[in-house]
């Protein structure tokens, strides 16, 4: 979305003085609800949470993607959109520690999208589906004049009472992230300068932004373990997922810029670019990967843990503390991190 | 959509040689699918059925609206956007029987979206909720550069075993209808029609494409009485709605010009246009009236159901009988009966 500042500072009625957390904010608070004694979470976090048995939650998430908005036909082809698609909604499931199981798909096309274009989006979401163990239970197809428009609902379980929320993390807990933030970001820049996506270090980071993979395996036994107090996904950028988590917890977060993993790549093209890696990593988004926090009394059982389930490198970044907001400590000094991720509306 | 034949016959590779009917049994058959004895119902019909527990199988259901395709300015005010997103879902419920319960959001808007029209559709969304007793439980915001999209999953219950499917209408049963199908095709051509708007016959055609009322209660109380073989929601016409009934049931339908229920303003409203009235009931679409299928030793109590529990006027319109296809008997004469109801990328 565009960086212009008077986009920002638009005095007008519109959305783009809420954001998107404004928005959703309202929904919740202006939206229907009663008191449901089965619904164990609403609004505000990855998955809604359902009771319906005495042993299973239901977790429950939807996802849109957007033509120009999310992706154009330069950054991501059909395959990869029916992959990303599915992606994002399990990666909602794996942030709550939960087993994804059955999804619901809404395709808006237009009348011109050719046959080939939804055999390659069905061949990248049967890709995914299989490796998780998802079936396609029901959908909707459309007519969309105004471009290619994709939701898609999963449902997954988790035991009961096991999910893990948004609100849980703790003073001085240590805060978590799986894998290399920021690769997604450093994808999608090279696949809009058509130049630079033709160099030996484009593979791995258009991978990460094309068909990243959901941290299945290891949200469910960060889950299981009980040693996980807070988790979310990495959507929207570092910035924004850990300033919900603080929000929510009413805790704040101290995280150092040093300790933030930047892959090789990510640096490759930043040195050639001449941006700093750390931007893609904090504001980026859509690398859907795990922010979690921890005791710092169990980092050792937590390293161990994500070694034997995953192979996938996990890394400490901060902590939680007790002034709200989130810090980030650089070589300059300490520095206020506002929610620079990926935020619609508000310019982010 | 456009009527225009060279859009029709395109021999090109494109969506509109398919149909909708043609993308979903595409989507079903090539999609991701595995064994799982919980799906009782996959794609194919009006809701998902998944056996959940050992008294109640889940409901699921979800439906896109998209601007240009489904509404305009003109035709549907925020307010009444809010409650239609609800109301197709709902009525999808309606048709298998059941109870809705829960709701997830996802509202992809522009950013110069004003505050106004968020409010605006949120009091139209409660307004139906609220009536149906459902809650919204999740739900996701996105920016939209491509004008607004609205797609809402809707989950229900129904006692486990209980849904009524599309697929068992039996031969000799009568096919009857809810309400007066077609007012919300007039009601959408009065609405594109500004002058005719004003006029005094406006007010239940209007209400009935703007606000339509899923019938829950009667959909229920008739999967209760187990006397109904079959039932779909008129959402996309008479034609095509029964054609989808017949085909999955493996039989076929007469049906009478003559006893389809007709309003009295959309007579008056087809006289002063100059429109045949029976087209719109037809082929018109987004009714939200329930159509089902039961033996013929069963009218009275079918009958005496609809009076006691929802006042809702109930027609028999024809019957099913063995030979595939919908035929329709009119003063002239039988003529086969094509899904003409409005179905995406077919140009119908």
């Amino acid at each position: 979305m565009s960086n212009n500042r008077t986009d920002r500072s638009s005095p007008s009625n519109d959305l783009s003085g809420l954001g998107e957390a404004g928005i959703i904010e309202w929904i919740r608070l202006n939206g229907p609800t009663r008191e449901d004694p089965r619904l164990l979470q609403g609004i505000g976090d990855d998955c809604a949470v359902l009771k319906y048995t005495d042993t299973d939650d239901l977790l429950v998430t939807i996802d849109t993607m957007v033509e120009g908005t999310h992706f154009t036909e330069q950054t991501l082809p059909p395959d990869a959109m029916g992959w990303k698609a599915l992606a994002t909604n399990i990666s909602d499931v794996a942030a709550m520690g939960g087993t994804p199981k059955t999804a619901f798909l809404s395709l808006g096309l237009s009348r011109k999208t050719s046959k080939e274009f939804i055999e390659a989006f069905l061949s990248g979401l049967n890709d995914l589906a299989q490796k998780s163990d998802v079936v396609l239970a029901g959908g909707d197809t459309i007519e969309s004049r105004i471009g290619c428009v994709i939701t898609l609902t999963l449902i997954g379980e988790c035991p009961h009472g096991r999910a893990v929320y948004r609100h849980g993390a703790r003073l001085q807990d240590d805060v978590w992230v799986t894998g290399y933030p920021g690769n997604s970001a450093g994808g999608l820049a090279l696949l809009k300068e058509k130049g630079l996506s033709r160099s030996h270090v484009a593979t791995s980071l258009v991978t990460a932004h094309q068909r990243p993979n959901p941290r299945l395996d290891l949200g469910k036994s960060l889950a299981r373990s009980n040693l996980v107090h807070a988790m979310i996904d990495l959507s929207d950028g570092i910035s924004t997922d850990l300033w919900h988590v603080c929000r929510q917890s009413r805790v704040g977060a101290t995280i150092e810029a040093a300790t933030i993993p930047i892959s090789e790549d990510l640096k490759g093209l930043g040195d050639r670019v001449g941006t700093s890696p750390l931007v893609w990593a904090l504001h980026g988004g859509e690398d859907y990967e795990l922010l979690f926090t921890a005791s710092k009394s169990h980092r050792n059982e937590i390293e161990m843990l994500a070694t034997s389930v995953s192979g996938i490198p996990i890394h400490r970044i901060g902590k939680i503390v007790e002034e709200a907001g989130v810090s980030l400590v650089t070589e300059e000094g300490m520095i206020e991190l506002a929610p620079g991720g990926y935020s619609h509306f508000s310019g982010g």
